[in-house]
């Protein structure tokens, strides 16, 4: 019968299994050095944009605010991106953005929404490699609801390929803490 | 020289910090049996909504529409509460709602907050005992950008204590991750 060193001490596989030990071939174990509180920020920081990311909505320039509150709506979802050509972003439109000119008294079918969203480049975006806690610092840090996740498609341009919003990252953490999958 | 347990096996000193090991006085160390992914979940779940509540905004029933969209924008918050006579939790108010009512041509000074809201008992609520990821998972499960926290006041009456939004759990998912207070 071929031993293994975890069936010879079952202790320390459970212990390099959760990653407080390291084993090295023939020389045994070592302890690692991490506490749980450095394992728990490891963890987190394994969480990838790429794995997290959710479709994007997108309108375009010239759809007008009231076409886009009714997408909106219809998608239900906070944020809507607006693209001109292959999906470059232009802007983004917030539910707050949309309230603001839906307040204003204005025909709501004649103005288009590039006359509302905020303009690139004063987005922030993420990109596919970008760790799922770096995009959610960014929209604390920026206060907005959502990141879109872009990637470059030439000179200033940007191809906008999913999002990340607050929802996304309150699923990640009740999964984490619930430790099911919603 | 007093010689404690620690500084005589400080390795496993650091191991029962790290919640791995559990000492008992005189019989020495066992293995707790946990492994990181039961660490990362009670780290988890030991957040409290009592530490991380903000204040709630609220607004009365009579309040207008009009001046309730003025209150979301002044407050810069996602969710009014409309409260009646002591802070009595009565209804709801989201930026969809407001949107929604903005949108219908209404005379927006005219049409008071209990028309658009949600009355309880139709509001997910949570208390100040309640776990974070149990928020969290409420406002998933019922599709709410946040839960307000209340304590009761009587028969079938909840005074509103404070508010829960997806942005305190993506700080807290911060705070995770980066180790640090944002």
């Amino acid at each position: 019968m071929h031993l293994t060193r975890a069936t010879l001490r079952p202790d320390l596989a459970i212990l390099t299994m959760a990653g407080f030990l390291e084993a090295r071939p023939r020389v045994g174990y070592f302890y690692s050095g991490k506490s749980a509180n450095q394992l728990l920020i490891e963890h987190i920081q394994s969480l990838m944009v790429k794995d997290y990311k959710s479709r994007p909505v997108v309108v375009q320039e010239k759809t007008s605010v009231y076409d886009a509150i009714c997408t909106m709506f219809l998608e239900d979802v906070g944020t809507l991106y607006v693209v001109k050509g292959q999906n470059r972003l232009s802007g983004v439109l917030s539910r707050k953005d949309l309230l603001k000119a839906a307040m204003g008294n204005h025909e709501l079918t004649a103005v288009p929404v590039s006359v509302v969203m905020t303009r690139m480049p004063n987005i922030v975006t993420c990109k596919l490699d970008d760790t799922l806690v770096h995009a959610a610092g960014q929209m604390m840090r920026h206060q907005v609801d959502s990141v879109p996740v872009v990637r470059i498609a030439g000179d200033e341009e940007w191809e906008i390929i999913g999002r990340i919003t607050k929802t996304t990252i309150a699923r990640a953490f009740v999964e984490l803490g619930e430790n099911i999958s919603i």
